[in-house]
């Protein structure tokens, strides 16, 4: 059951009960919590928006053109849907989705999750690393923001602190931490001394528009990729321009293009050993025209399309001609 | 300070400090609060949309053609700002809520609330009824909901259940309860039947229609003003029809009209002895320029010119022509 | 199967299948057919919208404040999904509809039809006609415009031509057809003596004013019940003011209040027996929040509610209040 | 030529020369000034949106349902075009309207002016005036707000201003200046007191609610028609509820429907001398799904079907039935 | 006559009658054809706003900075006017489409259809055949789709298709069909697979981004301009990013920005025999602000510019200031 | 006191009052103008709409990632409210915003002017000329237009011609005028001639596409900075393209990135002794989400804090990590 609004899945793929997992390669959450949000609420209605935004039948097939998978069928993908999440009861809230994550990533699939605001990446990541142990899962985070702020009006809760939370908690390494597309006038100096003695990556844009953001992720890679079982991908949909993703809680001019974070999603599934995604802080209230959806749709098939091409095993070259070897 | 946004008062009244409240006759206080919307959020953004929805200077002057007066400054109007309100922590935003609308109940002033969604109603006539007694406040009610809910989401809080909270605690009498322009499909039999069990008396629109909103007032004057000593004014934007009140989070067609709303609102606040008002639920993210704000905000001048009008004591004759007496 | 976007029932009812219709008393269509839009398209997207446009949950049952029953619960009622249409097939498109709303009718059914521009109207009357006998079905037609134009752009499709194809075809008769809330400037004077010569009732907007909607009503309710067998209710919702439901093709300023036509459909449904119903022109391009769609989702229920309470049979006054009885 | 974008005419009616005025009845003027706007502006795209807002072919020609005439081919009707209008140059653009207003009235045609904000009232009815006599013409103004006003940010010129201009001149007289729909907060009240100097007669919402519209009307139309040669009508839309239209300035809830605008305007147009017309205050940049300029456009269909009815002579029965008689 | 809304020329360029058709470089068309899309309609309104949307005055005369040519001025540019198009008449429609494309050819000059969906493709390149010769025309094409579906909804006709149907007619080679921007996740495989077949060189972005749009270019040109005649530009404004092209059917994140399109654009006019170019799939409903309207005026001249700037022969230098030699 | 609206400060720096300066390294002040546009109005909303846009807490602090200083707190930043501007009163208006912008340069300070339409610039960089000698100050000029136009409508006041009143008024010396970002179809050759005359380097997109934006910069800082004693700063932020800055005037596609225009605005305050700057053309109406006025706020930041970082001396160095150092 979806919390808002009708009962469907992400592209009419099978619908999976969490109470009797099916053999999954990869299961969808929703997560409709928007309760951190410091500004612009709305992201409860991501889920929603980011499951059906496609102009195409939602019928569980999505061969992709450049990486030549399907991988709505090529991966055995489910939608488990939202788990219900209520802000004057954060607590609980998180803490279900956390046990949704834990179970997804139990019964050995990927689990990937719908926000919501990006608060919930600490049950995200958490319900990985209970799975995969403390310390054994690096992230890869594109965001506009660190999000490794201390408290939000006094609370341990808030869409700005869930990597302070994580770190905090052990559950991920602050020096396997990787954090691309950083910009603009937060945090603080005393939350950046912070994060450097926990030893984060963080790209802020200026450094990626000098060095390019291939060399930067490449660099990260080798990083995310040093004594770990797994990589769990965090992307805010804020880390492009407003111009180019305006439905958003915080938007902050001078991001990536929609096609820079495509890129970028599709060589960290590629390239990386995926445990966890989850793909936040769409606000449907903000949007037009679904534009913001659908780029998040895109980068969760993105991934997925990724993770299927990187199982099949065969060589990739993005040069290569669409209609070569036919 | 304003919690969101840039600070400023109400149409430019003088600020106050909370702390330190002044000889006032009537308190305006924000409630950005939005964490108990079943559906879409917003409203912390409602008070700061409604105190500067107006085409005219922010000059704490508003002398109103019908009544006569010029509220905000035949009356002393101060603005105390917001109150701090964060949804992961709700009970103790709306325990601050409540202490705030007190201190101004307490001061001698006529507490105006600006939502916020309808959770708020709450704090804001408990607040009151702690200075002036519980049981000793009669409620006007505009909503198309009834909000007597009993919980939501196994919360005790969220904009669907004040009204029960308010008569469960004995702050307000259920059958001194008075609700005006319901419609639509909620809440469900039992919870009617806890309605009746408790007295509320609720005019569903098809009753307004039938018989007439101005007869409906009368009689319910007539409940509100018998054994009390104050009544709280609560209204809910969305009691006007959706088409001319689109910025709300829950909207029902078939309401009342912007003008039947406006001159019902100065009829209550000139015949009966109000002691505390709140205008929720207006919703900025959903409003289309800035026509559902304008019109709480001329809700809030309305009560406020109707307080004067009362305070001033002459009698008032709506059929008098605007520029009789000249 | 929903033909554009994910496939869901109109407010969480059960789904059925067209080919094996379940005992029903009514059952839902989507017709996401804009073809036959001579200005504004967008109603394809119609029945998705009008499904789903509710802050409730989609639960299958909407208990009504106003009637006292719950008509998802109280009636059997399913969806069917949509019927595939495509514009430039229309007349195979056209005709699947058709046969779809003859199978529900056929069933025992009352066939309720989402639309779609008004073009439905022909397939879904002359559907019901098919069942009941040519001629045996009088026309209840809410609508800013007669609907009887003879060709659009050369083509006898089209949203201004429904009501003449069922005149012509002799499924409906000229003498037994009522129209509501007609405004503007079109047709043009040839049209109006065809209409004339066909018997139609026609009620302008400056005689709805002039005698009240509810004289006109009880007038064309004493027409439509002479010498028939059941009436088909079509809602354009164009009859409501643009001001009050923006989201149409076809907006002529100076119609009916959302609650004028609320009140109307119960008036209809309560009092006639309704055979068929279609409610039609809700563009979502030009839609805002939706406020169109919750228009027409409620006229749907304000539909099936009245017929639920007719079926009880026990007497319903509108001045009683809500909590009477209880 | 229109000033902003492409050259086209009021729904296709021929276009004409202001330097070669042909044999006319009426002829329409574009006024695309904002200059006067005392808070949003747009208005000088009114004149196009006006122009255009119609989903019918712009073939020059409207039927009237409710009038039974045809005005656009009934009467002869041009569109002059826009009068260059630019706000730096203010004095020179509203002389150029004056003049442009009087030749239209000197060669023997009813001026109707598209506006532009209200500014434009003053030149308009200058412009009749210089044709008919000082002090021979009366007005009856539709608006929310008096526009008595002295001066705007010291200027003699703007929206706020043109009644208190006309009066102050000469052109107009106090004393047959009937004023309907005001409400608000503005004018303060030594602009009252002026007015009742004056002589206006001003209904505010209270009365008109109290009383009814058409009471006032007739009212109204006895002084207008007192000692006067002919009515020059104004009309800003923003007499009309914001919640039905929101494309406009200095937005007041409060206000009539669409559907009593447009009678009111049919009975001005019906039973007085009309000489002169202007739509004012259609602010597009406000607008949604062009629902105010399609009530704009529809205010002057309104205006010149009741026109021509007139001219007609035969009488006029509003409770007939449209297809009596056919 | 334009079929929607006024009539006007495309940036005030001179009329022209088809039936009649002058001397000229250059005729515009507009194809107001929304029957074809599979998803979001609205492209009927498309050719209206491509005319009119600049803040220039429409004038007939747009001196490009960048190409030191005024186009409009330095060929013999005429408006045509609307091909009128009905979906329920689709097949009569693309007929007439088609003669239209012909007729204009036919006369020696370049046709540019302003669409309408990409459906209408079909008619335009084979108009251009019927007077070059079947196989003698090469095709650039500028879309996230390859538009070479078999059937939509069981139709021939539709805005997936088009390209399929000019090859499987043999009006255009596939050997000589230039794709460039296709993304995304559709079509399937066996379409690719009749691509292939079909010799088609398909640009994914993927492709792009790896190897530079220019170098794309140059490949395409070589392969454009071996062993034709001419060479027809189809351009799909979804080529663009719908982050910065918002307003269009069925938008695929990750595209080309503007910048890049016009480039592009550019360099085809300007180094390629055009014989006709389509500019399709705007679809003003879901734009925001005109902005994809803007987009694709300006692709219009762009083209027109580099046309005429070719055909003036002298070198042209990008990198040259724009100042210089004056 | 801010004209419209609400009076507060940008960011929440601290007021101060023209007429007694403080000691301040920066004035903001607003120049609510927009009657000098040709287009489209609203940018008298821009100074409010910049002031506050921003998701954090509007608290006189930001901290800068990528410059590594509070500007607002490491400079003495101070907001002096707008200016009043009426555009019927524009000489007026204009000679006031000279003087306060004189009267800030005055007293030693920057003044950053937030527009209001284009036309400001004359004023602005008068005012700075009036202090620092005519012909002493150099011209940083990112925009689509060159703003060299003659006369608008007859009138020497326009948006489209301040850079030539400047020119002509010998405040500004045409050979160290720096124009970056042109493109489109305006202005005429003749305009081109004049701007060649006075020696201005006008970069047009072309060029900065073919050689790189960094190049152009460096080049035209080595002129900026030849025989001068400060440099302008004038950003319109139509300089950006439409689709990512859409809330704007004259939108002419094509444009930069957000993300370019923020780099080259730093480099620009980083590189250059800066005397005076403004951001101009931001039109509220259009924009979408804020997310225009979101990007002005940005430029003004990116200015400051590259201007603090400029006067702290150290070096810096783009590639450097964000956390290196801590």
């Amino acid at each position: 059951m979806n919390q808002f609004g009708p009962s469907f899945s992400f592209l009419g793929v099978p619908s999976c009960d969490l109470a009797a997992l099916p053999d999954a390669d990869v299961v969808i959450l929703g997560a409709p919590y928007d309760g951190g949000t410091s500004h612009r609420p709305g992201t409860r209605f991501g889920p929603q928006a980011i499951r059906q935004a496609c102009y195409l039948p939602q019928d569980g097939s999505r061969p992709s053109l450049a990486m030549g998978v399907d991988a709505l069928k090529d991966l055995r993908v489910f939608d488990a849907g939202d788990v219900e999440m209520y802000a004057p009861e954060s607590t609980a809230s998180l803490q279900r989705l956390e046990d949704a994550v834990f179970a997804v990533a139990d019964a050995g699939a990927i689990p990937v999750v719908l926000g919501g605001d990006h608060t919930i990446a600490w049950p995200d990541a958490t319900g990985v690393a209970r799975k995969l142990g403390y310390g054994r899962v690096s992230m890869v985070h594109f965001d506009a923001h660190a999000d490794t702020g201390d408290t939000e009006y006094g609370s341990l809760v808030g869409h700005g602190q869930p990597m302070r939370r994580l770190i905090e908690s052990g559950a991920l390494r602050g020096d396997r931490f990787l954090q691309l597309g950083l910009r603009g006038y937060w945090p603080e100096p005393q939350t950046l001394d912070w994060m450097a003695g926990q030893g984060l990556r963080s790209y802020e844009m200026t450094e990626i528009v000098a060095r390019g953001l291939d060399e930067c992720l490449t660099e990260a890679f080798a990083i995310a990729t040093d004594e770990c079982d797994g990589v769990f991908l965090s992307v805010d949909v804020d880390v492009v321009d407003p111009g180019m993703a305006p439905g958003t809680g915080t938007p902050e001019p001078g991001g990536l293009t929609s096609r820079q974070l495509l890129d970028a999603v599709r060589r960290c599934c590629y390239e990386l050993p995926i445990v966890g995604v989850d793909v936040v802080e769409v606000a449907p209230p903000y949007d037009h025209a679904e534009i913001t959806a659908f780029l998040a749709n895109r980068v969760v098939l993105e991934a997925l399309s990724a993770i299927a091409r990187r199982r099949r095993g065969d060589p990739w070259d993005p040069r290569r001609p669409l209609l070569d070897g036919r």
